[in-house]
């Protein structure tokens, strides 16, 4: 069998090392893409100047593409018989990628747990992404329901990895050089500085996005995820396409600029779920709630922890979770992140 | 209130300066995308050995990017309760704008007139856009009709520019170092010659282009214009999304290669109307009109001032405008301007 | 007349050299456009990191992209007037193309041949890709049925190529340079080297993707090839655009990395057959056969020569021709190429 017919959940154990395939040199291709296809007008990763004028040498690109790129080359290898993204932990950015820069993905198990059905199990892994100087760029633990390929393996002793509720102030790491001090608001594109957001306050983004199978389907492509239920119209017996979660993360972060336009870098991801399926012709949405806030040592530069929601059309005013704890229907993602902002 | 509302028409005064948000660093990945999403050819932007052999660096970016760029800076502030799009002036390209380029827009309010009805009014607005060396590359005149916030609100003093009719040719902006002396007539295309078009010939363009909304959706973010209408199909009762007049613009451009393959760059925008609505599924096509014709100080480089009309399959051969003044129902666009072409 | 309405049987001799307009410099813009249409991952064009472990100075961008690229160029002299686009012979790739590099094309006449009916002929043509050093990057025979534009047109005498049924191995160019001696076989993705692949061994590539019409056509429109069966929904009585045979070949190629991921470089293309059209809404399926396997001069570099077929969702497997000869309705394309992977 020359074909790649992915991991079982007998297949994980831990303390292995997968190495994943397809490292992949980034170009401003990937960045105008990224904002061809979605609502993106963070001035920091639009403008060298603008970057510049905060420290650095030249606009990174947007760190979900850093995200996107290391996740998409976990695919094969994690998430191909996957049948659930169960969540994210843990999460980091740890140095701006640039065009030019060639990534590699590298995923460690940290936890395993056969699911009482006997069928399936839950696999954690630490996934990093690696550039071309052996520098890690990002790291995130992400978990999910893999299915059992052979149903009389035997159950590994469950290892369910401690995982930090979110990532504490003093773990985030400012990139090198930083400096907000002469930060430019108007060409920003809003005024509210760190000091204008409270804690609990919440943002409704205003503008919405229809979703076409063309554009999740590129997008999903670009980032090498090959998981066939984003493309194989086949898969499902309604005929769908699942949309790849990261898409409407994205869409979400891209619609935030409005209301967030100075939330400039994401540097850590504390906590995901991909609520419901998404799926071509829903029309997104997005709120964010403000969790908490941090000064950090870099100068200007102040942390913001925010709760990016993204719903569908027609879900009620800042919509999550019903009285049984469960997701409302049109809720899509429930995301908890850090960002850095000028003070 | 964080989020972006967008100006009313009591907002603006005479006068008034405002700075654009979001500069953006350009690169060969707009280039790829803009030849992705349009049927673009002019060699002058295809091709770097063709742009040196025409006496500049490196071939330009298609002037359109720069002024798609330079316009969806302009929509937050400008047009976002924007009714209508009225019309277009003594647009000037300055400078080719090449990959590396960062570019930022500046509009001043130079007219407002409330409209009768107490509503709304219209204003105009001359926007400029400027690289990373603040050099203006792009300017021009729009005007829109916006809407009211308050109807409470006194109507201003009517200031009504002095617009010119068309850009005059002693005002046109030659590139540095622009020589078609050494042009290559087999490689760009065509063997018309300025010579060779006539004032009132008409040129039917021959190719159609039924329009996608992934497309449209994509060229429209990637110029970083956020007006809803294009995006959010829950906006209008008949769940279609507005195409961006822009993208009838670039589309009509590109298909005009075909007859005039050697109109190589726009200089002036003199006019422009979008003339009727365009949804996906459209199949658009246009023709020319020779206006004018006038050399230049440049060597081999002559002017040809062209109306260019988009329309919808269906219309009548050269449909413009019917007895009563008003456009055919299924011309979308009417749009003057001047470009350069080897004499 | 000013357009282009094309070149009829009439119009082609032999001997004649046609060349083509419009050349291209090409970015990493093209590459992630690529990799946003088709999924690509052969990681020696992902990779500038793997590409320097196999002895080039970059990544060059996908093969395809290249062929895609002078193809496109030939269109406007060549198959405007087209029939059927009928085959391929004598394909070779001559030198890697990276970012930056500019192409045009041209095309020799080496055969033609009128129809019975007198209504139409064959065009046999030799097309060349060059570069910005004048160096011949890739070469390749097509020949195309062809309408006469004036059927009172004395029938030429008939002059039939004489082609090699394929490229023979001592005719394949080994970029200068390749070395597969220190060939990370888990960066490529899979761990089947040239010794394990078998002669008369098929693989299916298990997945499928469902197409869209945005996507075929911004990816026809990416190489400049400007056929209108591809774009104009109105040239066909059932509205439907008629998929670029190209896309289908680029998009069966990328689907082979499941089981061919280590098949990195495209040196030939021995002949090509678009067996079926390719409508959006299809599901696309690729498998592929070992014909031959040779080895080379270069350093750890074995040839291998692949049947690349596309089908349809729902072909019977491993389907290709009938009892009759003719191919199965559900399949799409037919590609016999070599293509070079680590010993």
């Amino acid at each position: 069998m020359k074909t790649n017919s992915g991991r079982f959940f007998e297949d994980y154990h831990v303390g292995q090392v997968i190495e994943h395939a397809v490292p992949r040199t980034l170009s401003g291709g990937e960045r105008a893409l990224y904002h061809a296809l979605y609502p993106a007008r963070h001035a920091l990763y639009s403008s060298d100047e603008f970057a510049a004028e905060c420290g650095l040498e030249v606009a990174p690109l947007d760190d979900l593409i850093a995200f996107h790129t290391v996740f998409g080359k976990s695919v094969p290898d994690i998430s191909l018989n996957a049948v659930a993204n169960l969540g994210y932990a843990e999460g980091r950015w740890l140095k701006p990628v640039v065009a030019g820069d060639t990534l590699r993905s590298v995923s460690e198990v940290i936890g395993v747990k056969q699911n009482s059905n006997g069928k399936s199990g839950v696999v954690w892994v630490r996934t990093k992404g690696i550039n071309q100087f052996d520098e890690e760029v990002l790291e995130y633990v992400r978990w999910v329901m893999v299915r059992k390929g052979d149903l009389d393996a035997p159950a590994p002793e469950a290892v369910i990895p401690d995982l930090a509720g979110n990532v504490s102030v003093e773990d985030l790491v400012i990139p090198e050089g930083l400096d907000f001090l002469r930060y430019n608001f108007t060409l920003a594109g809003e005024e509210h500085r760190w000091a204008d957001y409270e804690v609990g306050e919440r943002i409704d983004h205003v503008d919405g996005v229809t979703i076409e199978d063309a554009e999740h389907m590129m997008a999903t492509r670009l980032w090498q995820n090959t998981a066939k239920v984003h493309f194989d119209a086949t898969n499902r017996a309604d005929g769908k396409r699942l949309i790849y979660g990261g898409h409407v993360i994205s869409l979400a972060r891209a619609l935030s600029f409005n209301g967030l336009a100075n939330a400039q870098m994401i540097v850590a991801l504390n906590s995901g779920a991909h609520a419901n399926p998404c799926f071509a012709g829903d029309t997104v949405r997005a709120y964010s709630e403000v969790l908490d806030k941090a000064e950090t040592p870099a100068p200007g530069v102040g942390a913001i922890r925010l709760r990016l929601v993204a719903y569908k059309d027609g879900a009620p005013e800042f919509a999550l979770k019903g009285e049984d704890g469960k997701y409302h229907p049109d809720v899509l993602l429930d995301l908890d992140y850090w960002a850095l902002m000028p003070l």
